[in-house]
């Protein structure tokens, strides 16, 4: 059972709680240091827990992993040194902790035989320091990203015709962008998490202010036309690439081309792609912020304690069923051969029509010795009714082939 | 300095000996155990390393971790059994072994206080083991996957007009499929693969035969055209969707809707698709299979063995130098507001020519109340000298706004 003490209590930490109660995980909280004991607080934030004194819970003998949520870099460092120093686990979603102050708190770490684990510090829940420092060894030569939502969020607002102060007014309004949006539109957002997963995966360290930054409060609609009209999609880029001894670093509105799936990343999501010698490369897109997706990633930090021992696993030898494919839901496009096409689309019709099966759409193209192909889309329907009708469609002697049969994964959607 | 035997010595342990000899990791290799000593070997494989008695090697005891590369579930499962129980941890690329036999060898890893780790088992260097673990603590529902490169490349070259057959001979022609590639087109390569991605997501233990498993080889070209027609790739995807108790499986054919991320992935390319309710998409694209790639997650696993107890970190203080942004070669569009505009082109072409950057396109378009914006695309140069060219068109006072400059980030392409 890992005993855990949150720091901070503001949307991630109540999400921290919030998916630790839909969770059988082998795992306590001990303790929730806050600012205001008498704030309002979500019902999952136990009142019993909270505390307004950080440093003495970080150094409570019951507690064995201390999740910094404060931000910032005062009192978040002063609170993640001195529970190291207690020989506490530390997990952060402190994006500037780490960034200024991430080489000497990891030798304090080392020093002490501690972990400290920050997924959450750099684009959420999309695990990039996972996969950065999963491809470190393949030799990474470039980093290219689109590492802050909110940039992405207005630039994408604005290539669709709004403009820059709506749009960012619309980006706070849709919870992407903080009250004070200074740090993301200048760029120093995403320059803090550029040097982070230059560490992760290439082993370089580098000071945030050691190369030039450009934020989006100078970017025009007109330019995004223009360029679009290039062939490029005008995004607030984060780059490093490695050239032998030379390093080029840079965070601004850069141009990618077209047809790359960077340029297809839209409204506030991030992405970021790892090129290395090992692997070529690799492309990472999702959330990069938001209350459950930071909270799912400091759980994930919290599992790899559990689990890095080798002492647990997660696999939950559930009692689910697994659905027949018979029972799945779902549209479907079919492929016929046929020689007698009017008696076979008579058939088909007939025996869907039976089976409770709608046709969207149906087409007969001939096909050079092999009759007629009959290409037909069907509706949502179990696949044992589908199947039921082209039986019979097999037992009238109408098919010159098997049936080809595909299901339409409706991917982007909720219903099944 | 962690102590390694490679058992195995294909193309993947010849990779992973190539990428050490290129790494400063604090790494040495104790021994690989190869079935044939007299075999031909890469120079980088020393010839006293080599021994044909695994279950020696995995016992010796100044071996730390054994690196399974043999494939297959004999002898590789006795021999990872062996190790765990000789007290090493075990970091392995065989997928069918973890997808076969993860939970039991799991536990035996637990029971020994050891560790075994295989991002390497699926998907190669594409990280998807991690990023599935890293996502699990958020609720996933959904895993959609393109996880077999040969099929994915078969049925890219189909697309583009070329029969199955011929597909399948130049996917093994490219290295992409293997002599007997039966296990990649009937599909239960990606079950395999699918079997082990959730258990690490959902953490539901599923054996791979616990579902129908269809393969690639019924397709037909014109199957592939009609997909299209209805606005679908069809591709062979690997889908589990959980719906409360109720699990859906499913390695098919399918059809993917051509807008979504996943009907882009194009040739040998393997990608995943990780829906939770913590995160919402996250989505991972790259290289499924090769040699390096593979390689590369094996020393991604031998690295967090390393790193796992918090005493050592892969960042090198490299004396690297940082490339001043004027030092960047590379193109850029430039947007210039202007009022007197056939000066301000007399100008800047005079002054572009002057420094030696090269001018692509120039167009010009007028702006209510501002004059008119230029739009310009330069050619590669460094941004010094285009920064001069800019310089002396403001001090000549032909620009009524600040001049915006975009470089033009060259992903795909590997010259700067």
């Amino acid at each position: 059972m890992l005993r855990v003490a949150l720091l901070g209590c503001g949307t991630v930490g109540t999400g921290v709680l919030e998916l630790l109660s839909r969770s059988s995980l082998p795992l306590v909280v001990r303790g929730v240091a806050v600012a205001h004991l008498d704030r309002p607080r979500a019902p999952v934030v136990s009142p019993e827990l909270l505390t307004d004194r950080p440093f003495e819970l970080v150094s409570q003998s019951d507690v064995d992993v201390v999740v910094e949520l404060i931000g910032g870099l005062d009192p978040a460092e002063s609170l993640v040194r001195a529970a190291l120093e207690a020989g506490k686990d530390v997990v952060t979603a402190n994006k500037a902790l780490i960034a200024e102050r991430g080489e000497a708190l990891l030798a304090l770490a080392r020093s002490r035989g501690r972990r400290l684990l920050y997924e959450a510090s750099v684009c959420a829940g999309t695990p990039v320091i996972r996969a950065a420092r999963a491809l470190a060894a393949g030799g990474v030569w470039r980093l290219a990203g689109i590492l802050n939502g909110t940039c992405n969020y207005v630039l994408s607002r604005m290539a669709a015709g709004m403009e820059f102060d709506d749009a960012v007014r619309l980006a706070q309004q849709r919870g992407f962008a903080e009250a004070d949006p200074t740090l993301d539109i200048s760029g120093r957002d995403a320059a803090q998490k550029l040097v982070v997963l230059v560490r992760e995966a290439m082993g370089l360290v580098v000071p945030p202010d050691a190369f030039a930054v450009e934020g989006i409060a100078q970017v025009r609609r007109g330019d995004l036309l223009a360029a679009r009209e290039q062939g490029y999609a005008l995004k607030l880029v984060a780059v490093a690439r490695r050239d032998g001894e030379k390093l080029q670093l840079r965070v601004h509105p850069g141009l990618i081309p077209l047809g790359h799936p960077l340029a297809q990343v839209e409204e506030e999501l991030n992405a970021l792609l790892i090129e290395s010698d090992g692997t070529g490369e690799v492309f990472l897109r999702g959330r990069g912020a938001g209350a459950l997706p930071t909270a799912t990633a400091v759980l994930a930090d919290l599992l790899e304690l559990m689990t890095g021992a080798g002492t647990m696993t997660l696999a939950t030898p559930a009692r689910l069923s697994i659905v027949p494919h018979g029972e799945v839901r779902a549209r479907r496009l079919l492929r016929i051969e046929v020689a007698d096409e009017l008696r076979a689309v008579r058939t088909l019709t007939d025996q869907l029509a039976a089976a409770g099966v709608s046709l969207d759409h149906l087409s007969a193209y001939p096909v050079p010795d092999r009759g007629t192909v009959l290409t037909v889309l069907t509706g949502r329907a179990p696949g044992a009714n589908l199947a039921n009708a082209l039986a019979a469609l097999v037992r009238a002697d109408l098919c010159t082939a098997p049936v080809r049969s595909y299901l339409l994964e409706e991917l982007g959607e909720e219903g099944t």
